[in-house]
């Protein structure tokens, strides 16, 4: 009988959880489900006989550090702030780690202590980062194999609502963590360009109206995501002209989300004030409106963009020109009220869908001519609580746990990302298994 | 507001209901779903405000023929031999009509008059038939235009359990109509080998020991299926040398299956005596098992097959050897007692996945090279209710369905499969974002 645990049993969750559990009775395998609610277990384990669940506080290392030292491998879906300690007592107990969060610096300087401790601590396991780790690599080592040199990489993917569920004008809702909505591109990003580095400020990040086009759905606008330049060499590319990674939107979306920042509606710093608190006292402090025009004509002036009118019409779907008094505002900065709005607004319904899309585009030089490879994957969820994006940043990391634990794969050792090929060719398979592939296209 | 008519909310519905339902917010449908049973309605709507219940009995003219009426398409997923009912139905009210069924001649009778009517009445749009006509066709038709010349084409698809919920000898479970298992083979099959049409009789169909490979799931076994020379010229490929549709199975299960049929259990001719009835009894029976051995050692002589000891204890498991008596017996005839006792035994639990798999190997001259290509999808269910098969035979139907009514493909006219380009492409876009993809490797 060998032991896995999964931290965390939020919306992710479903898929890890299901893998997991339809392989544990031929395995003998106990998946113990820790997480705060024990409804949220409740919900993804379905009574199986093979899941125990844990109700307890995670940041509680009395009650963490007894699971992790019973388990064989520990599978971490806690928001990223939380992994350090998981990991520590990885650490201290021996046990391997797979997450699908970015590796943080304090996980990166980890790295010696795991490598001397004969542990695989692999993070960015899920759909973005993940899978697109996983096929860019493959991708990159089939090209290397006949000798071609990669002059371009750009990787795209985004979390999406599925056209036929898609109705609001900002044609979005959220399939993840909806506070990273509001704080995406914060760090500001970079990437290279021609052979140049571009670093792009938070303010100009959503100021692009570039497009990518995937078969079937037709345009799709972009934005850089996070900074590209450390994947160079973990993707083994150090020589390559053009290397981006970025984050795909409806079109709309971008120029709405542009002007949100421009208005400074993003804001983590300020203060709400909540005495007599509407929408539109909020965004006329923020825009320091004067009096003799309406708070639209004001807004459409203050974002001077050309699609002016569209865009406070977008802002109007929000209601944030509404005048209506909000008593127990529970918002201490604009960050804050724009979540609260967007949470409702964008929330799925049950049999709502939504759509991941990841696409990949090469150029690369064989035998003297310029091929481009366009690899892309789409895929929609069944409802709301079995999302495309569950499917995909979930199953990546079950079946590296499985395939360790069935020793099916050898555990490289360190903190990594998927980009070996003993990882991520068995799992690329088995992801295809569960409706997860990819279209090449070649030109 | 349109209006959509799917006959039929038995296991492979759910996928093909709840899609179009998806889709019918933003296009104002309607989608009426009939069936004797209303619990059968009720799981796959879940009381969603575009479906409409009608508990009736579809094979009652008076009941079905008002619905057939208001329906702008009809999309059937009865047993085959009502569909002709229905058809006869769309053809009077003039209707447009998808299934998943094979072409009886029946129906392609109603071929002229059909054409005459103006409409489609798109039949074999499932998975077997269905998808495999598609991307059959869409393999065939890109090889035909850079001027190859296609040798042979062989096309392999099953509708197995997925490994980690295969748990009984026969490695088999049933995800559809478990009648079609007892049935399987009947007609005898045909196909193309080498030039020369292969005929072979029901008494030889399983008694066959080759495999193809599959990746990321080892080897296959394979029985022919039906008439594949039917296909040449809809496939138009009239002077291919070989041409085979084949369905997979485990190997043990085909070894299996063989002996089955050589004991005359799946009989359907002959008559049961209920009177002090138990397996033993009945395998002497079919077996003429005289005194001086055990039943075990009798039959594995009368097998006479290689593996006789291993396929002793598969029928052991189905419990044939039993001597218990069995009253109240439902069946009348010996295939009656074998589909009995595999509904019990070869029953999905409500948490196994079942898995769908589909290969077409193709070999073709190009510039003088012979080029073999494979083309795969290996599909696995969530669950017993979310299956593989449910999403691969529900799907294209639904796509077709939607695609029709928006315009998106004109409907081609006739009694008709799946083989035209304006149909196959923009169908089989859809199924990738719904999961259902191939990978093509060429050597």
């Amino acid at each position: 009988m060998r032991t896995i645990l999964v931290a965390g049993a939020g919306k992710s969750s479903i898929y890890l959880i299901q893998y997991l559990l339809s392989h544990a009775p031929r395995n003998k395998w106990k998946v113990i489900v820790a997480d705060g609610s024990a409804e949220a277990i409740s919900e993804k384990i379905n009574d199986s006989p093979y899941a125990e669940k844990a109700v307890i506080d995670i940041t509680n290392r009395a009650q963490r550090e007894p699971l992790v030292q019973q388990a064989d491998i520990v599978v971490s879906l806690m928001p990223p702030h939380l992994h350090i300690e998981l990991a520590k007592d990885c650490l201290k107990f021996k046990k391997n780690l797979i997450t699908s969060s970015y590796i943080s610096p304090e996980m990166k300087e980890m790295d010696a202590a795991v490598k001397e401790a004969g542990l695989m601590f692999m993070c960015e396991m899920g759909l973005d980062p993940g899978i697109d780790h996983m096929t860019a690599n493959q991708i990159i080592h089939s090209i290397q194999r006949v000798a071609a040199v990669i002059t371009s990489f750009k990787s795209y993917c985004g979390g999406l609502v599925a056209p036929e569920s898609d109705d609001n004008p900002w044609h979005y809702k959220f399939s993840w963590n909806p506070r990273n909505i509001v704080t995406a591109g914060k760090g500001g990003a970079k990437y290279l360009l021609n052979g140049k580095e571009v670093d792009v400020p938070y303010e100009k990040i959503f100021d692009n109206n570039k497009k990518i086009k995937v078969e079937g759905l037709g345009s799709l606008a972009y934005y850089p995501n996070r900074d590209s330049m450390r994947y160079l060499d973990l993707y083994d590319v150090p020589d390559i002209k053009t290397f981006l990674r970025a984050t795909l939107r409806h079109p709309s979306f971008c120029k709405g989300w542009q002007a949100v920042v421009n208005l400074g509606l993003t804001d983590e710093q300020d203060r709400i004030d909540a005495s007599g608190f509407s929408y539109a006292k909020w965004l006329k402090g923020k825009t320091a409106y004067g009096n003799g025009v309406t708070l639209q004509e004001h807004v459409a002036k203050t974002l001077n963009m050309e699609q002016g009118e569209k865009l406070v019409q977008m802002l109007d779907n929000l209601g944030l020109f509404c005048e209506d008094e909000l008593k127990d505002l529970k918002a201490a900065t604009s960050a804050d009220v724009l979540l609260n709005i967007l949470l409702a607004k964008w929330e799925m319904k049950p049999t709502d869908r939504d759509m991941v899309v990841m696409q990949h585009e090469v150029e690369y030089l064989h035998k003297g001519k310029k091929i481009n490879l366009t690899s892309a994957m789409v895929l929609k969820g069944e409802n709301r609580e079995h999302s495309a994006m569950a499917k995909t940043v979930g199953l990546p990391m079950g079946i590296l746990a499985r395939m360790v634990l069935n020793n099916k794969i050898v555990p490289p050792k360190g903190v990594l990302i998927p980009n070996q090929p003993s990882v991520y060719k068995p799992v690329l398979t088995e992801l295809q298994h569960h409706g997860i592939g990819f279209t090449e296209t070649v030109e």
